[in-house]
């Protein structure tokens, strides 16, 4: 493993290690942290709300706190970056809205409550996409191009961790606001089995869909947010080897999508774990899965009706033309076709989970259409690879270390069926050191 | 129709169309609540919080508002009772916990937005089980006997319209806690299709199963909220008659449960409905449905796991056992349990729908085991008869107008296919006047 030369550019267990063993303060991390945002921000742009005193006190109470044998957890005096659309007690949270500009939650969503229960802390919060859903994209921009976005809607969290400006960074996905983001930012991000996190605290676009999720410097950094969590079978990790891992390389009913940047980062992926001793074979997903993604797509919207209802009625010329659409059923979504979609997807979740076993551990499937497009002012990306994962409600996690042709990351997914969250990590974990050089 | 000679013994359309008439006055509505609720409270105990200065300040405004032609929603003017755990910004939201005694939203809840833009206004809070969910009953006694429960755990909000303290509610479901209310207290009651509604700012138990629903005192109140609600459908309700109406009778898998309270209710449905022309024919459901109980036990508990995590890491003192059971998994439900579970009720659900049509109009089926029972200080009665439909995601609609062996009120539950919503209430507003004798 490459030793960092400065606090920034460690991930948040590498930082982790230092501070349990005193080498490192809390203080020391942020400060690094905040040196490397104030470099970054005038061209990044990850933050909406930041200030650096308050980090700064933030991470000296933490240092304060008296350490017992053992009893200190292991995300204890870690800053995390928030998505603006999830709900913070001590700053706004505007959700990117002009409705809501000065908005001042009174309490803090669930995970940030989880997360400072374990002695982490608030850095501050990451823009956004337009209520996580449509509407005014962030200010951020991509951290490897600035001319190309950091994809979204978790546009911020994604661009902040991958480019050294905050370890850990919560986000959310109902289509691929928060695997895309991870990909083009060349960050870990893990999307979780959809209803084993608390979303409460957050805002809605679509329930059946709507996953938080976080981002890490390594998939150790996700490790440790699962910890706090209690992410089921976390504390009995398996030892995973790649020799003998059972591959299924899935190009899903997308792949006509898949760019340069994709193809080679598929292509490479495949290559280094064959080499490194894993059985990668093909998988074709069965025919109705082909249907997915125009399923979620259906489900989206159809739920985003009524999740815009209130702001419609009680602020009509703040709320955007996307919002209105919803709620006035542009799209004709009708019950048949709702139902349509929500039981295909009822359908197929069962089929996903069963192709593991022992002829299969993981799936490969990319992360998105290639390298961060252009526009980022217009564009966030093809959520193409994304949808249909969030709407399966499995886990998956992108892995970074595959650059595109114009020398931006393209990380690649890795997928397990429900509640596999734990079993994923460990593979990922096994998997990252022959993908990511960074990593080796 | 009977004329209630008191404006609080009117039903919320009755009102609505005396304050569009200029005929009574919001004020004079919410005066004679408040005397109703002065009266009752120290036996009912329905409400947590209540300023009547305060209420009535809020009638008096909503008077004062301009008329203009067909401009005026139907809940102009009228006040209306909120679960507490449900978020209001004006009132505290106590879950009924010890955690959060003087909890004060910074937000309203988006169903209390939609209902304040519709010129609806808070009355109060209604008492709750404690977070929905377990741990600590609600305080409120059964209005038509003191010794008995109003059931839970939406039992303020329940006793409240049962005893016309108030015309309207909101309540939740997640196993039987809205409609069995409504049973108890003699109150017409609806939960939707699953996910029609935003929960936003209600506080979760298992998101799978939580379900707003709404209390009134006749189904056009019920109609009353969906219209504010935007139902789909609700603005082209079918003309419905009785005469010809396909009715399936269900005594479910549950029938077992049958108290004579709920036999006597099932059999005098039956019979007038018959008398009334309805084609009443007994309906079995497929054999699958039998475990359909216990998947939504599995469901609740296995998703409850992660909805309170946050308050056992942050206030594990004041955590009521029943909840550091769900965090510790005490029931031991595994991811392959709640695999079943939910696939269950997925493949299920479909099946349920396509019962529905030439053969079939309406589902008639139990809406509690009996009559309320007594110690409401240790039970809000059993959802046995309820928490299949909960897990379903199907609209059920209590119908009140038995009176069981004890002379306390026995409902009837209607119940139709998912997003059936609007022509369920289309039904039910044709079957009230045969079964409940203060509709007809």
């Amino acid at each position: 493993m490459k030793s960092p030369t400065q606090p920034w550019q460690m991930s948040a267990a590498e930082a982790s290690a230092l501070i349990q063993a005193r080498a490192l303060s809390a203080e020391e991390l942020t400060r690094s942290c905040l040196d490397r945002i104030a470099a970054r921000n005038a061209d990044v742009k990850a933050w909406v709300w930041l200030d650096p005193e308050r980090a700064i006190r933030k991470a000296k109470e933490l240092d304060k706190v008296q350490i017992h044998a053992g009893a200190k957890s292991r995300l204890h005096g870690i800053p995390f970056g928030v998505k603006d659309m999830i709900d913070t007690a001590e700053m706004p949270t505007t959700n990117n809205s002009p409705i809501y500009p000065d908005n001042q939650p009174s309490h803090d969503a669930q995970v940030v409550r989880i997360m400072k229960a374990a002695g982490a802390f608030v850095m501050g919060k990451c823009d956004t996409v337009e209520f996580a859903a449509g509407g005014r994209k962030a200010l951020t921009r991509n951290p490897y191009d600035f001319a190309r976005t950091p994809g979204g809607s978790s546009s911020g969290s994604g661009a902040a961790v991958g480019d050294g400006q905050v370890p850990i960074a919560f986000g959310t996905q109902t289509g691929g606001s928060h695997i895309r983001p991870a990909s083009f930012n060349g960050a870990y991000g893990i999307k979780p089995t959809h209803n084993t996190f608390s979303w409460s605290g957050a805002r809605h676009l679509s329930p059946t869909l709507d996953t938080l999720g976080w981002y890490g410097r390594s998939v150790e950094d996700l490790v440790l947010v699962a910890e706090a969590a209690r992410m089921v079978g976390i504390d009995a990790m398996p030892d995973v080897s790649v020799k003998g891992l059972k591959v299924g390389f899935s190009r899903t009913h997308n792949w006509p999508k898949a760019e340069e940047g994709t193809v080679g980062a598929m292509e490479r992926a495949v290559r280094l774990l064959t080499e490194a001793g894993a059985i990668v074979t093909d998988l074709d997903l069965p025919e109705p899965f082909a249907d997915l993604n125009t399923a979620q797509h259906i489900v989206m919207n159809g739920e985003g009706r009524v999740q815009f209802l209130a702001d419609y009625v009680q602020n009509y010329e703040l709320l955007h033309e996307d919002f209105r659409k919803k709620v006035e059923n542009f799209e004709a979504i009708t019950p048949e076709k709702l139902l349509w979609a929500l039981d295909l997807a009822a359908a197929c979740r069962p089929v996903f989970d069963k192709l593991f076993g022992p002829e299969l551990d993981v799936i490969l499937t990319p992360s998105a259409c290639g390298e961060a497009p252009f526009k980022p002012s217009e564009t966030t990306g093809d959520p193409a690879f994304n949808s249909m994962w969030t709407l399966l409600h499995v886990p998956t996690v992108n892995i970074p270390g595959h650059l595109g042709p114009n020398g931006l990351p393209v990380g690649v997914t890795l997928a397990g069926p429900r509640f596999g969250d734990a079993r994923l990590l460990a593979i990922a974990k096994a998997v990252a050191p022959v993908l990511d050089p960074k990593a080796a």
